[in-house]
């Protein structure tokens, strides 16, 4: 990252955290919500739910956790490793609890006794409806809103970059043709959205983070068949604009390992398209301020009316 | 537990997810919601935010992960090891991806390479706020509204008794005495409230769930001195009612260890009431059956006016 980039995302940050909307935590990319964000957050929310809902969605919402099962059925650790959270816990006697206070007195590794647990952390809000959709789609496939908690373990001083964050996702699961089309009609629609919240966004063709040496070559191949589109706006940096909407195709990655199928049992594709709440309640003070009482009063009444 | 209790349990869950209130996520404890458990969640959650929103709180919002360092000045580690949840991940090199991989192909454990995060998952919704809160407290105290995502690692077969939840609490810091105050005024609210779902529920003196030999001791202690009540109400069992609401002094317990003091450096006190909004939901659909649009119009107003 070039120098004046890291400037801008501290400058960004320190400015947020004096203007009490965000509140640090001691560790890097996680942070509290003051009043201010919460009533942006909400009202955003609200705002992507209601794009949604004339094609009546299943509503669903998943915790923050999810079946360790379940990612490694995604492929994830083969594309991510390094972004996952593992959740790991206790399950000793009195006397190795005795000896954890002890590590714990003595400032060394108390998690050395812990042993994975049967869940991780969610990195994307979508991941748990894929088992759960598993088996023969009805005609015109199945349409989807959820809302989760996702994290990702990328520690960064850009506010934008947060290691937990929001997704508010529509997700569907049905023919090629369909999850293309629902790609593309949502990309068209969240560029008006981000307008009407009068967000200047361009929309790239992009490549999730693969990890390591073989992840060139997927991302290559991820921006060759233009599967991923991101809208970037201006958060932290003007000169490194941030993905805070992003339309994808998944292809059969997520359908055919959940034995997700066709009505007439052939292949199944899925599609998603992901608003990240808070990159976009942060896009929304870089462009219009501090103080959302005096945001234009079109903005105002999408986000509260 | 009882046999009866323990049928209980499975027949609540298991006609939850027959009605698509719930949805399995191949591990206990942890559930998608489906669309009808969503409006009724979303309308407690509204129906709670409006109970506080008189008395002027400042609207906080924490992620679901917490600083492991915060987690081990609460002394949460000496009283519910068990219930833990410690975030590991991997940052390793190519060659130690292909390993993982390997172990992955293998089915086994493909956590030992992990390493320590500084994060954990949060316990309990207010935990975030101490850090934030530390030096001297203005006069008459500070009141907060906050809403999370807790973990606690306790698979049960128990819907009501779920990994991952969400607890909307009412936070006051102040002196001894207005602590008291509040935790007994939000008493007397709370069961207002839950009156006005039709939820019947009884106040008890309770205990929080310490680890171990030296935890029945705490547990007695605490409720010698009276500092816990919980609001039970029937949710999977009749015979054995679950804590819905729960109202806590925690005396300096939170304060002392974060350097919240009193404006002129004495010692503060802080109490909060805890709204658990899965259980809330689940003690609803119990009470008023699992079609929300024919539950009483009282019920339906205060929810979704």
């Amino acid at each position: 990252m070039s120098r004046n980039a890291s400037e801008s995302n501290l400058a960004f940050r320190d400015a947020l955290v004096s203007a009490h909307i965000l509140a640090p935590s001691g560790v890097q990319g996680v942070y509290g919500k003051g009043p201010k964000f919460v009533a942006v957050f909400d009202g955003l929310d609200r705002f992507v739910t209601a794009a949604g809902r004339a094609d009546e969605p299943e509503v669903f919402r998943f915790p923050a956790v999810l079946s360790r099962e379940t990612l490694v059925r995604t492929d994830y650790l083969r594309s991510f490793p390094d972004l996952v959270g593992s959740i790991h816990g206790f399950e000793g006697s009195d006397a190795d609890h005795a000896a954890l206070l002890r590590s714990v007195a003595d400032g060394s590794d108390w998690s050395v006794p812990l042993a994975p647990t049967d869940l991780v952390l969610q990195p994307a809000a979508c991941y748990p409806l894929y088992p759960m959709a598993g088996g023969a789609l009805p005609e015109g496939g199945r349409l989807f809103d959820v809302l989760g908690t996702c994290f990702r373990h990328e520690p960064s001083d850009d506010p934008a970059r947060m290691q937990a964050f929001h997704m508010h996702e529509f997700v569907h699961l049905g023919t090629p043709d369909s999850a293309l089309a629902f790609r593309d009609r949502w990309l068209f629609r969240s560029q008006q959205m981000m307008d009407d919240l009068g967000l200047t966004v361009t929309p790239e063709i992009a490549n999730d983070p693969f990890f390591g040496r073989a992840g060139s070559m997927l991302a290559a191949s991820q921006r060759e068949r233009a599967l991923k589109f991101e809208l970037l706006a201006t958060v932290s940096s003007a000169e490194r604009p941030t993905a805070i909407v992003s339309c994808n195709c998944h292809l059969d990655h997520l359908t055919v390992p959940f034995g997700i199928t066709l009505a007439d049992g052939g292949i199944a594709h899925s599609a998603c398209v992901g608003f990240g709440l808070e990159r976009i309640s942060l896009a929304l003070f870089a462009a219009h301020g501090f103080e959302p009482d005096r945001w234009p009063r079109d903005v105002r009444k999408r986000l509260w009316q």
